[in-house]
């Protein structure tokens, strides 16, 4: 076969997150629509590295489908192909040919999120559904040291929102390999690179973090829930506006420098 | 009277521009309404420093309005409670009592523009609308050098769109004390600061600095429309997307470190 590997982009507050819905007009609808318009033919499935619900910004999801038998278009003419169906607030930003070993989903072994906050007295219009605004008391030794407790290997149950295909979830044991506060002016950033998460656990880290920054909290508070993962779950969960899938790498399996032969 | 000065900023593709329109979705319209909302009495003008069209952004236009006789609010509550009332595109940044000698468009002296452009193969989605997408050769050298032949005391007629109250370009002659090119990645920005500018005049003197860029046009093409202004007018006028107020500023009168007695 085939498959091809895309780099996507999408302003989050425009689609119903990635995966397909009843609506259409999640990411994953787009994509599958673009790919049937290019080839003429039926809708195959392009596969995420994973969801993002709506609101949740992407700047380099990953993603794979498989061409049809005989297509022979380069990548480069895949993106502008598909670029031409898709909406302007959702990208793709580069394409290449990868061996049908590499899978989008499976092949994953790091992602790295972006929490955006906004601590300022006015959120100007520009960042309006880009960040969390947050105004009032958020001390950055308290957020610091609230992020350091979350580094290295835990179960993150309590850092899980229940949904109802929570199998993937039976494991809920994650590292994560770094954990980094950013500060540029009013923007304060949590940077969370790691093996995997759970369903909405960046934002109720954040959530949780951000109680702990306000002082509402005390500072070794979220290491209540990583010691007694099956006790109570972080009660706040930070909304899908300050979210952002910054990237996801593939070790081993083919990765951007060493795109399959061709077919 | 008790003269309120407010710095405002907008997501331009939101709003039908700063000057009231029959749709009521102009900056202006809803910043009238927001005061009447507060108040709770008649419609007040809110006069601008000058009018920005439909997709220009503004990080700092400022305005000023007359609070009803009586009224004692603080600035600051005047901020707080316009933005309630305002939709998350629009807000009020900052807000302080001024003289009833100062008024935003007579007292300006001073505005910065900046033309943010994006050049890349692929816009991306957290792009659209904020920047203008070009691709292919866009030289610097060649772009600095038509933006130097900018600056300085000029009759800037060539650069200007006709419209039906044509009245104030009777003087077109403008003096663009600063002209700069700002390049961050990607993103080639035109930095323009000058005592006035005509109607859509940032965007043409954009518009045929980047054919030149381009190589469409020879590198002393612009002088020609400086020196004989009233002959053809430059025919290029960059999209409304890349357009960014900056800054107003205002000098002798009562500026953001010298606000009025208290009436």
């Amino acid at each position: 076969v085939a498959r091809i590997r895309l780099t996507i982009a999408y302003d989050g507050t425009r689609f119903s997150g990635w995966q397909s819905q009843p609506d259409r007009n999640a990411v994953q609808d787009h994509l599958e629509a673009a790919v049937s318009a290019v080839t003429g033919g039926d809708r195959l499935p392009v596969h995420g590295s994973g969801r993002t619900d709506a609101g949740v910004h992407a700047l380099a999801q990953v993603a794979h489908f498989d061409a049809p038998a005989g297509s022979s278009m380069a990548p480069d003419d895949w993106l502008r192909a598909l670029n031409s169906h898709l909406p302007p607030r959702l990208r793709v930003m580069g394409a290449e040919a990868v061996s049908d070993s590499f899978h989008a989903r499976f092949s994953a072994e790091a992602k790295t999120y972006r929490y955006r906050i906004y601590h300022g007295e006015v959120l100007p219009p520009h960042e309006f559904g880009r960040a969390w605004h947050l105004r009032g008391t958020l001390d950055a030794t308290l957020l610091a040291g609230a992020v350091a407790l979350l580094r290295g290997r835990h179960d993150f149950r309590a850092f899980a929102a229940n949904r109802k295909d929570a199998s993937d979830q039976a494991d809920a044991t994650r590292t994560l390999s770094d954990v980094t506060v950013v500060t540029d002016g009013p923007v304060v950033s949590l940077v969370f690179r790691g093996d995997g998460f759970l369903y909405k656990m960046v934002r109720m880290l954040t959530g949780g973090a951000v109680r702990v920054a306000q002082g509402r909290e005390p500072p070794g508070w979220l290491r209540g829930f990583l010691e007694n993962p099956r006790g109570p779950k972080c009660p706040y969960c930070a909304p899908a506006d300050g979210l952002y899938l910054v990237s996801v790498e593939y070790g081993s399996g083919p990765g951007p420098g060493e795109p399959a032969s061709q077919p």
